[in-house]
């Protein structure tokens, strides 16, 4: 494997270990456990674990691997902070979906050479990356990734 | 500039922005501020800024990058817990320290080209490399800061 290849392996591998804490961080809790907060006052870990949903299923617009499977997320868990909508999508729905989004990205990025990666992403203007051509999408692969360990350290705070 | 050093170049663009967002969260609290808790009972803000400045001071020697600065920080905060030593550095070293690691690791990077990112780090045999050619210099940077972006999670939840 090139040096090329094997740079983007490493990106694409850290995503990949990180989705997986995240797995064993919020699979199989049960809804009552998934109701605990990471701090008194703060985030639930439902509304974490839907959160981390959206953004992801945002990614795909975001990189231009089409369609994204859970647009009505974002309402719940992107544009309104926790606890401001009553009824959530239940444990199971959100628990499947998490997964699904998941899956299917991670499938994707299989297929993305260091050329696509290096190539623009959907949220920057074509002036805007002439001008700052480190806008491309592995940017976002790894501002991701960092977003949800910046999540993760915050769920060990309420479950231990 | 070729897709591979571009693909590192996000890498190291990365490390910075999560380094970055580090020193928002530490510089210019006070000794009274940086005592605490992330989370009642969990660690204290200048227990992570020691952590992190550890972990980071030890990324000299797995990346093959020289000497480390500071290896006395380990005692007090890799093996040991949060309050389980008793006297810290001061407020302002550790500030400085975080600092100076940082600096000179950021600087060292610069160097590095996408082959030299590829190759094995020093925390693995040349065995387990031959089998595992991903555990390589870039796994160590990209791990490394995530590690940051997690504990980032956790200082958010003591400050606001």
């Amino acid at each position: 494997m090139s040096a090329e290849a094997r740079v983007v392996n490493g990106a694409v591998n850290s995503w990949k270990q990180v989705i997986a804490r995240a797995d064993k961080a919020f699979a199989g809790l049960s809804a009552e456990q998934l109701q605990k907060e990471v701090a008194p006052g703060k985030n639930r870990l439902i509304y974490l674990l839907g959160h981390l949903t959206a953004v992801h299923d945002s990614m795909f617009a975001a990189l231009g691997l089409g369609e994204r499977l859970h647009p009505e997320l974002d309402a719940i868990f992107l544009s309104q902070p926790d606890r401001a909508v009553e009824t959530l999508p239940s444990v199971t729905e959100l628990q499947a979906w998490w997964s699904a989004v998941n899956a299917r990205l991670t499938a994707a990025f299989a297929g993305l050479t260091a050329e696509d990666w290096v190539q623009k992403h959907a949220l920057v203007s074509e002036e805007d990356f002439a001008k700052e051509p480190d806008r491309n999408r592995l940017a976002i692969l790894l501002s991701r990734t960092n977003h949800v360990s910046f999540h993760l350290g915050q769920t060990v705070l309420a479950r231990t």
